[in-house]
């Protein structure tokens, strides 16, 4: 690391903490102003942001980025006004901090409960999408947290100019503008720096691919909210109902591809296999999905091929499924035990006695039944937003929104109380 | 590390993953037998017990343990039974595991909710009180963890004698006698597995010193709850209750001496320092507690040593105190965010604005208004008991009990339910 990278990092980071100081006592108002001012500074710089984004686009082009990674970093007027909703919205959310619950009075005759407090600093490292910078400043700003925000070098120019309305935003309500700070730099060793001082950064929340958010992990010496993989999984169970099983296993795999909540594997009780494989099958090849099948699921399905042990063990982010007959509930949940990455898994059962099993014993992050697998989401659950997803199980675990970014401490009030 | 070490933690590792899966679904009756028969089995065995002991204590003696040490080493008939009342206290509590919060129907027509989970395999690391192989055995086991037990070599065959009334307990119940393993090895390379593997552990719980704890956490790979100081201030606020003040700091320094939560540092404010601190003073001075105080509170107490920085930033666990006068709330607080380890905090005021400030301010893990830091506790927080108190903020804060041994998950609940 250059010294230079170094004493900007430092700067960074004693800046952000100290604006995380102002903004455990910021008032929910101010928050709040600065969040619509931000979405107003948007709207009202769509122009330069269009113009900002133009010269990434550019470059993108230049450096060859193919058609999806450039997709994912334009921008356009209805991208811009759809930043500034989602500014608007987490503005619309109840402000978290403060929330004082389980108050309650103690033998001794303290009263002991739980105030929820911000965590502080948080780092968050993602690749292209420039309104990951909007999102999570807005997020980190409504639950009290300074954010230190590292973009893609792609989207540089975006960037910078989403965080100049950010900043105006923060200008506005009388806050400091270092509440939000997004690297100016784009030098990979500031990255490196980020993940290593917990004296700046309390957490870490890496927005990207695989590779990205394991090369994070495992440098970093700061927690990390993070999931790797999206391996997930919907069971038909014996007793499942045929129409649910049928809607819910074609949505999970294509309502959208390449996204961590679509189902990569589809299990089916052996006594139900028949019934339903055919019909399942002849909508996935009709839609295009390529099905990769265990002998007796292939044996069902004419145009499946063999699946492999790998199969059990990828992420597809495709149009490819893979498909294994199970003969009852408990091989569907050793199947998920060993190949599950812990972030959503669903049964499609009209059992209520399979159902509580499958929802104590299936270890992910969002266990469901008679669901579909793309419903893990901050939006649906009704967080408002979320920063991300998180398949550990310290601190949070699935869509993490506003109370996933704080921590509660305790406070007790009494009259004059001592031990005895 | 040696070959063999490395075997035997896979092993134990291994044991340990499998436990826990099977933990998940033990019912609360089987925990609650499985505890009162431990405790059955420790009363049962109190002579084996002892003896046992014996041999800790001659080998303790023969290495010149201090006097300390070895009182915290020795079992007696009174000790043993106080362990095995502890683990039928654990018995009565409400098991957290499945718990389900939050279930609610969202506008897609789901229910979202949260369940309670076990984290998995707790790793505890801690130094000579034999008792805690009880406590910790039993709080992760109630919490639906397997426990892997690493305690000091000292105490390794009381240790070793309590696992095996551990182990009975498990057995009675039908339980996996590899839910709580305790190290059969003395072997430093061991703690070095134990807290790099996070394959097989999934967070370490540290019990001892500073050093042990420091060590543990700037080596570990896997998630650490801890507190490395407890450097607690006491503010005796403009309006604070004169009675009240005083009854506070006495109790807070001297109720015991060697305890995290004892107050180290008192803050007055300028107005009520001439009012207060002789009489505080000379209370200090009976009970033989040594006065280290700021020029301004030395012109108040004769006996006073001048403090140096380092005395704000020191840890006494002694009948030592450090005092100095601030201007007001303000500068008390900018004192504690400089000085304090985040352990607990507590303000001595009548003014609800002020404690309001305070609470909502002050960043530590316990904050209170007229009460004594030693209420920071998990018993006197109706917690039950305690793994530890953590002084970090992400996951858990503060006295850390069976909820802070848990995660949670989403459940979703549906009728056949997709995506538009």
């Amino acid at each position: 690391m250059t010294m230079d990278i170094q004493a900007y990092m430092n700067q960074v980071g004693q800046q952000a903490r100290a604006a995380s100081r102002q903004l455990v006592v910021a008032t929910t108002e101010q928050k709040n102003t600065a969040l619509l001012a931000m979405a107003q500074a948007l709207v009202d710089s769509t122009d330069t942001l269009l113009a900002e984004n133009a010269k990434d686009m550019d470059a993108g082009r230049e450096k060859g980025l193919d058609a999806a990674l450039l997709d994912r970093l334009a921008l356009d007027k209805g991208r811009v006004e759809g930043m500034a909703e989602g500014l608007r919205q987490i503005a619309s959310l109840t402000d978290p901090v403060g929330e004082i619950t389980d108050l309650r009075y103690r033998p001794s005759g303290i009263q002991v409960g739980k105030m929820r407090v911000p965590l502080g600093v948080v780092g968050i490292i993602y690749e292209s999408r420039p309104n990951v910078t909007a999102d999570a400043a807005a997020l980190c700003l409504k639950s009290g947290n300074a954010a230190v925000l590292r973009g893609g070098s792609e989207a540089f120019y975006s960037n910078q100019a989403i965080a100049a309305c950010v900043r105006q935003g923060l200008e506005k309500a009388g806050l400091d503008v270092n509440a939000v700070q997004v690297l100016e730099t784009p030098d990979r060793a500031a990255v490196s720096s980020m993940i290593t001082q917990p004296e700046y950064i309390d957490v870490i929340v890496p927005r990207g691919g695989k590779g990205l958010i394991e090369r994070i992990s495992s440098e970093a010496r700061v927690p990390v909210i993070k999931h790797l993989d999206g391996i997930c999984h919907v069971y038909i169970d014996d007793e499942a109902d045929e129409s649910k099983a049928v809607n819910i296993v074609v949505n999970a795999k294509t309502h959208r591809y390449g996204v961590c909540n679509a189902m990569e594997t589809l299990l089916v009780a052996e006594s139900r296999a028949e019934q339903v494989l055919p019909k399942i099958a002849s909508i996935y090849a009709e839609k295009g999905v390529e099905m990769r099948a265990c002998p007796k699921a292939s044996a069902l399905i004419d145009t499946a091929l063999p699946a492999t042990d790998e199969d059990w063990a990828t992420e597809y982010l495709a149009p490819i499924v893979s498909i294994k007959v199970v003969a009852d509930v408990n091989e569907a949940m050793d199947h998920i035990a060993q190949f599950s990455s812990g972030h959503t898994e669903s049964i499609v059962t009209e059992s209520i006695t399979t159902s509580r099993r499958f929802l104590a014993q299936v270890d992910s992050s969002s266990v469901m039944v008679n669901a579909s697998t793309r419903f893990a989401d901050g939006f649906e659950y009704g967080l408002g937003a979320e920063i991300g997803i998180s398949t550990d199980k310290f601190h949070a675990r699935g869509p993490v929104g506003l109370e996933g970014l704080t921590s509660q401490k305790y406070i007790v009030l009494g009259d004059g109380h001592i031990r005895q």
